[in-house]
C-alpha cells in the first residue's frame, strides 16, 4: 500500500498553488536538486570523461529503462531511454513498417497527440512508397483495423479528453489482422497500471516529464517486445546502438537486443533528475495509485458538476474508461483557465474549448481537489473570467 | 584579446589532474552548478508548466543557437539546438538528398566519426532507392567529388588525427559539381574559428559537450544556410518544428524558417548548463583562441618528440593543418594511456593505436602542457605502462 501523504512530502509544491497540470509537466522531486548537483560536481566536475565508466553514465539508458519498465509491465532489458518522444515514435513506426513491407497504411486516430501524426507524415513522405496515414475517430479504430494496415499507432490516453483505449483488446484485434502496434504511453506511464507485455504490444513509447516527474525536457523511452528485438530494423542507427560503439567500426552492426534503439550520446543531467523521480516511483503500488486517481477524479467531477452548470464534462464519466485527467468543455475555456491560473489553480487549455485538469496522486490530495472545486465554483459562478486580460492568447501555453 | 588565465579560473578542474580530453568532454564551468540549480528550483520548482513561457524555455533552442552561431560564423536565426549529433546528421542528410533527387551518392571519408556514417547507412537502407555511401580516404575527397554525388558529408577535424579539412575549398568544389555539403563541426566548434557562412556551407552540425563545455549529453546543433531554410525538407517533422505547435493541428506545417529543424521537447536542464558554458564563450575572441591553441599544441609536440622517440606523431605537423588536438601513434597506446591516466594526465585512446590529447585554451595552459610532457616522458622513458593492469581493455572509452 502506498502512503500518498508520504509521497507528497517528497515534492516541492509552490505556496498557494493547486497544481493540476502534472499531466503536462510533473512537479519537482525534492531530491532532484541534490541528485543533479551531485552529478554535476562529483561526476562531471571530478571524473570528467571517466564518468562514462566510473559513474555508470553509459549504462543509464538501460538502467532507468528497467525502472520505467516495471511501471508499464515491460520485460527487463526492453525499455530504452533517450531522445524525445517524437524520435521514439519515428523509430517504432519505421521498424513497424519494415516488418510489413507489403502493406501501406499507418492507422491512427484524431485523439492522438499531433507530433505522433507529424512524425508519421515525415516518415511517409521520405519513404516515398505510397504509404498513407489514415486518421479515424477514436471510436472507429476497432472497425478500421484491416489487413491493409501495417501499423496501428495510438496514444492510449487521449491528451484532450482523457479517454482510455483498451490496449489489450485493440492489440489482439490488430494481431488478428497481422498489424504491428505502436502504443504511445505519454499519458499512461505513471498515470495508471500498464501491461505492455500482457497486452502483447509490439512497440510502446512515452515521455517522462509528465506523470513520471523527470523534469522539463526529460528523455523519452521506447519499448520493443522481446520477440522482435533481435530483428528490429534501426532507421536511426546511431553509434550508441552499435554492438560495440567503442570499436569505431566504419560499418553499423546493431546491438543484438533492444539496446539497438539507443541513438546518440544520452543526456546525463536530465537522467540524473529522472533518477531522483524514479526513486519515488520505485516504491509506488500501481493498483493503489489507480484507486486513488479514480477517487480524486470522481470527486472533482462531482464537485464541479454540482457548482458549475456551464461546464460540460468532456471526459468519460466512468473512471475505468479514462486516464488520470478530467476535461471540461467551455466556450470561453481559454479565458476561464487564465482566471483560474491567476487564482492559483493550474490546469491548461487545449483548443478549441477544453479545460484540462490532471490528477497526480503522488502529490495531489483530496484537500487540493476540494480547494480547486471551490475556486472553480467562484470563478465560474461569478464570471470572474470575463475580463479582457484573460482573453489575450499567448502563442505558447 | 582574451585573458586565458581568467577563463581558466571559471572552470572546476580536479586537483592533481592535467585534463587533455576536453575534445571528448569539456570541463565543468563553475557557474553551471548554480545555473542548473536555479533552473531546477526557481523555474521547474516554482513556475512548473508556466516555465515554458515565463522562464523562456520555449525560446532556448534558438537563443542558444545564436550564441553558438557566433562561434561558427552563422547568420542569426539559423542555428537550432536539440537532440543529439546523430539525429542532426540524419536531418541534414535527409534534407540534402531531398534537394538532389536524381543523384544517389553520399560521399564521406574514413576519418569521419562513425555515427555519421551509421546514420547515413540507416537512412539509405530505409529510403531503399539505391543510394550509396561512398567512403574514401581523407586525402582523396577532393578528387571524388563528381556529379554523381548528392551530398558531401565530412567532419572538418578528424577525431583521431586532428587533420583539418579545408571547408571553404571543398565546399566550393562541391558546389561546382552541384553537391550539397553537410559539415560536422564536433571537433571544430570552440576549437578554432569556423565560418560556415563565408565557406557557403549548406548544412552544419555539431555537439556542445566537447570544446563548448555543455556537459555530458548536452544537446547538439544544426545550421542551415538562409538560402535553403524555407525549402528544407523535414524528415523528422516533430511538433516543435511546426509553424504553430500549440494549435495542435492534425497535419504538419513546417515553421517558415530554420526553426523547422526542431523536433521534440528540448532538454531544459542540459540547456541551462550549456547556457552557463556559453556565458564564458560569449567573451572569447576566436582568433586569440586559435593562436593560443596552436602555441599549446606546438609546445606539446616539441616536448613529447624531444623525450619520447617511441611515439610517432599522427597529427599534421603544421598547426594550420590541424584542429586543437595532438595524436601520437604507439603500438601499446592503450596501456600507455591507462598509465598516463593513473598519473593524472587524462587523454584518450582510439583504436588501433592512437593516443589522443586535446588542448582547450579556456582551461589548459603552458604549465599543464609542460607538466603533461614531463609525465609522458617518465611513463614512456621508463616503460611504466608495461604492467598487466594497464592492458585490460574496458568495453567503454
Amino acid at each position: 500500500m502506498t502512503d500518498f501523504a508520504a509521497t507528497k512530502a517528497l515534492f516541492h509544491l509552490p505556496e498557494g498553488m493547486i497544481y493540476l497540470d502534472g499531466n503536462s509537466l510533473g512537479a519537482l522531486p525534492l531530491a532532484a536538486d541534490k541528485a543533479v548537483g551531485r552529478t554535476l560536481r562529483d561526476e562531471w566536475g571530478e571524473m570528467l570523461i571517466t564518468g562514462w565508466n566510473r559513474a555508470g553514465w553509459m549504462g543509464m539508458p538501460m538502467a532507468l529503462g528497467d525502472r520505467i519498465g516495471r511501471l508499464i509491465g515491460a520485460e527487463p532489458g526492453h525499455v530504452v531511454m533517450g531522445d524525445t518522444l517524437s524520435i521514439k515514435v519515428f523509430q517504432a513506426l519505421a521498424a513497424g513498417l519494415d516488418m510489413r513491407p507489403d502493406r501501406r497504411v499507418i492507422l491512427s486516430d484524431s485523439g492522438n497527440f499531433p507530433t505522433d501524426l507529424y512524425m508519421a507524415e515525415g516518415l511517409i513522405k521520405a519513404l516515398d512508397k505510397g504509404h498513407e496515414l489514415r486518421i479515424v475517430a477514436p471510436e472507429d479504430v476497432a472497425g478500421a483495423i484491416t489487413d491493409e494496415v501495417a501499423v496501428l499507432m495510438l496514444t492510449e490516453v487521449d491528451y484532450r479528453t482523457g479517454r482510455l483505449h483498451d490496449m489489450a483488446d485493440l492489440t489482439r484485434r490488430a494481431h488478428d489482422a497481422g498489424v504491428i502496434t505502436v502504443w504511445d504511453l505519454a499519458h499512461s506511464a505513471g498515470a495508471l497500471p500498464v501491461d505492455v507485455a500482457g497486452a502483447g504490444a509490439d512497440f510502446a513509447v512515452g515521455c517522462t516529464y509528465k506523470y513520471l516527474n523527470g523534469g522539463p525536457g526529460a528523455p523519452a523511452f521506447i519499448y520493443v517486445a522481446p520477440r522482435h528485438s533481435a530483428q528490429t530494423s534501426t532507421i536511426l542507427s546511431g553509434w550508441q546502438g552499435h554492438d560495440a560503439p567503442f570499436d569505431f567500426d566504419l560499418g553499423y552492426r546493431p546491438n543484438p537486443g533492444a539496446e539497438r534503439l539507443r541513438v546518440g550520446t544520452p543526456p546525463i543531467l536530465q537522467m540524473a533528475a529522472l533518477g531522483a523521480a524514479l526513486d519515488i516511483w520505485d516504491h509506488v503500488d500501481m493498483g493503489a495509485l489507480r484507486a486513488q486517481s479514480m477517487k480524486l477524479t470522481d470527486m472533482f467531477i462531482e464537485g464541479v458538476e454540482a457548482t458549475c452548470p456551464t461546464l460540460r464534462l468532456a471526459s468519460p464519466r466512468d473512471a475505468g474508461m479514462r486516464g488520470s485527467q478530467v476535461s471540461f468543455a467551455f466556450e470561453d475555456g481559454y479565458a476561464a483557465m487564465q482566471a483560474l491560473i491567476a487564482r492559483g489553480v493550474i490546469g491548461d487549455f487545449r483548443a478549441p474549448d477544453i479545460m484540462r485538469f490532471g490528477f497526480t496522486p503522488l502529490y495531489v490530495d483530496e484537500g487540493d481537489v476540494q480547494g480547486a472545486v471551490d475556486i472553480i465554483a467562484d470563478v465560474m459562478g461569478n464570471a470572474l473570467w470575463d475580463q479582457p486580460e484573460y482573453k489575450i492568447r499567448s502563442a505558447v501555453t
